[in-house]
């Protein structure tokens, strides 16, 4: 027998939950890419340079990780692996920071998780009582969102194209005194730039600085949060640098957060890791232990075997990073043309991750017989009249409307990015 | 050149953390599991009964699994899924419940996430504000640390033998007018017993019953969990249910977790569902989402087909729980033969899981030299002189020290079972 189960209304539904739930905000970088499945649905041409995420045609994950993680699951990796990582994977991991980044760090500082994203809430989590403030540059990555679930007191610092969308130590240095956590991105999602060397290193001696004043008076230290998802993909001249190796002091402060999700074009197989004091990581593992935000077992047997394996490793992020940056020349080869031609357009050479920063200098005009207010009615126009689909920096936390878009180029063929020029000229020039 | 990093010892280090992660408390299963790993290293013989896990060697995966996720991986399932489940996966999970159920759930109710765990740390954040009321039986499972990281106030019911280790209606009964949760988990870890059909209706009724005074006076519902993570594994007459058959107008409060983890021996796969309300499973979804507890994608193409596959699947479940109860049988088998021959032990028949309840009564006796005043001294001298690594319910949250242990059958053999009782009978005559 079956009983076909019926429920209220969502409103009515909604009404009964937790507050924290309430007042929750999905992600809107999937609510557009929803949007955009519809219209595809309905034989819509459309450039997708929306989601953060690489189109398994284009951009398939290395040969060794794809075999290596068949052969664990054929050999019987299927059971509970430790919930803060295998040890291979862990032990693999410590060789691999020391042999790439130079940074020696024990056993005892690696936590594996279900890929970048549970470390950063869990980040949030460790270090915030509510009420404690999270500094972080607006646009960036679901900083906002990680500051509501912990009941962070978030302090927004806007950044803009002139300082390269970083904030600078002189930024943070108002509010150091303050502050739980600073967290900064580079390569930085949403805008594909990188962090300058010198600056990284100011900013990690200002937090060096806090911390010896703070240690004086016996108060909690300030904590240095460092996503550095997409160092393995920077492009022409951009040199990525970690805050440790700069200032190693600040190791005791500092949180690295990495997956093998962008690098090796496995955002799929749930699989990131973080360096932090070892303080840090017992709880962190304890908390994430139980929120259940653990990586697949034999997924992880087969990331420990190409971390360990440099030629194969480095073979692979060649031939990715090369797709990646044939790509976004192409995306700013056509945006610098236009700018030549004197249409109100902008973007930032490619500088890391799989992202270009784009300007459509567009508030106060017509087009198409649409008035432009916001930053989403430009999204929309591009999307509905241009077939040419990107995400607002709006989605990663920038308040002002100043037409600053992100394209991001995981998804798409060099032959979509070709295709939608004409109709962007079209729409620009009309 | 590389840079060795040092660090502050972990006590010092942990005084600079937030209130919430250095109150946290560890799985303390894990931390018993990881004192047997360093005793088997030294070459001690143990059955070990600790872990809710399976051996690979004795419990494989079902072949369809195994080489779906291969598969699938081969066919580039390796970038984001959705990150509250593919939509096969969805669609084939209302398929399931609905064929081997009888609960015709809307598409809109089923969340899949990294296994149950994130699910049920989901659940108290979507429905728990700080302060609001969890009810629970202990034992259970992790409850403690859920209400802990959610700040619910714990109402905790001590439940015994005497009602085969479940809550009745009655002992919900006095705290419903003030509860937001109620929390049921059949068949029950730690227990492998299965709650009665009556008393769950009962229970169903008394959730429904409440909530239609709390509709009348506009007040917030009460919601049960069900957690039948276990309901594929039954052993003999006994017979899973669900509060939803039941009761069918319990649906808009009630919570269904699962998982492919236990059922089908895949632990380590990290895929898991649940069956709520639509408006409980939007804000969930966001959540979990954010928190970034989303199963891997090539696994979750598999398990799609899997569960499409009822023939291929019974096959395997009808093996896999052969070889469960075989052991299970084994281990009750040996404990009534004692029991019988007036050693001061007790255990109960199977009925569902891959545990068997077990007590050694030897509060204040002398055992070996020591004498015995908790149940952590009981786990300690079955481990050190009888090689028999088992958990106590304080792992569980019981407080009353009273004997009782869970024997965990997934990673033993059937030698490691026999070969255990000359030394357990030896321990207990000496």
């Amino acid at each position: 027998m079956v009983t076909a189960l019926e429920f209220p209304p969502l409103e009515v539904g909604d009404a009964g939950l937790s507050a924290l739930a309430r007042g929750v905000i999905g992600s809107e970088i999937l609510k557009i890419a929803s949007e955009i499945r519809a219209m595809k649905a309905k034989g819509a041409q459309i450039c997708n340079l929306t989601v953060g995420d690489f189109d398994p045609a284009y951009f398939p994950i290395p040969a060794e990780l794809c075999e290596g993680t068949r052969a664990a699951l054929a050999e019987g990796h299927t059971n509970y692996p430790p919930s803060d990582g295998v040890l291979v994977l862990r032990e693999a991991l410590v060789r691999f920071y020391e042999r790439e980044l130079g940074l020696k760090y024990p056993l005892e500082s690696v936590l594996v998780a279900g890929g970048a994203r549970p470390l950063l809430y869990g980040a949030y989590r460790t270090l915030i009582d509510p009420g404690d403030v999270a500094v972080y540059p607006v646009p960036s990555w679901n900083n906002n969102h990680y500051a509501y679930l912990s009941g962070a007191r978030a302090v927004e610092i806007p950044v803009s194209a002139a300082s390269n969308f970083f904030p600078t130590a002189d930024d943070f240095r108002p509010h150091i005194s303050t502050a739980r956590l600073l967290l900064i991105n580079s390569p930085l999602n949403p805008t594909g730039t990188v962090i300058a060397k010198d600056e990284l290193r100011r900013i990690a001696e200002l937090v060096l600085e806090e911390n010896r004043r703070r240690q004086a008076e016996n108060l909690r230290p300030v904590f240095l949060v460092y996503d550095q998802v997409y160092w393995m993909l920077t492009h022409g001249e951009a040199r990525h640098e970690t805050p440790v190796s700069l200032v190693p002091e600040i190791a005791p402060y500092a949180i690295l957060l990495d997956a093998l999700s962008k690098s090796f074009c496995a955002t799929g197989m749930r699989v990131g890791w973080g360096f932090m004091p070892p303080a840090v990581r017992r709880r962190m593992a304890d908390i994430l232990g139980h929120v259940g935000a653990w990586a697949p077992k034999a997924e992880q047997v087969a990331t420990a075997a190409l971390l360990d394996a440099p030629d194969a490793m480095h073979t692979f992020l060649s031939g990715a990073k090369a797709k990646v940056k044939e790509r976004l020349d192409a995306l700013f080869a056509g945006f610098s043309a236009m700018k030549r031609e004197g249409l109100p357009v902008d973007a930032i050479a490619p500088q890391g991750a799989i992202y270009l920063s784009a300007r459509f200098d567009w508030m106060g005009k017509t087009i198409r017989g649409r008035t432009i207010q916001t930053n989403d009615e430009i999204r929309k126009v591009l999307l509905e009249e241009a077939g040419l689909a990107v995400v607002p920096f709006q989605a990663f936390g920038l308040r002002e409307e100043n037409g600053w878009f992100r394209l991001s180029v995981g998804a798409v063929s060099m032959d979509d990015i070709q295709a939608a020029f004409p109709r962007l000229r079209a729409l620009m020039s009309g």
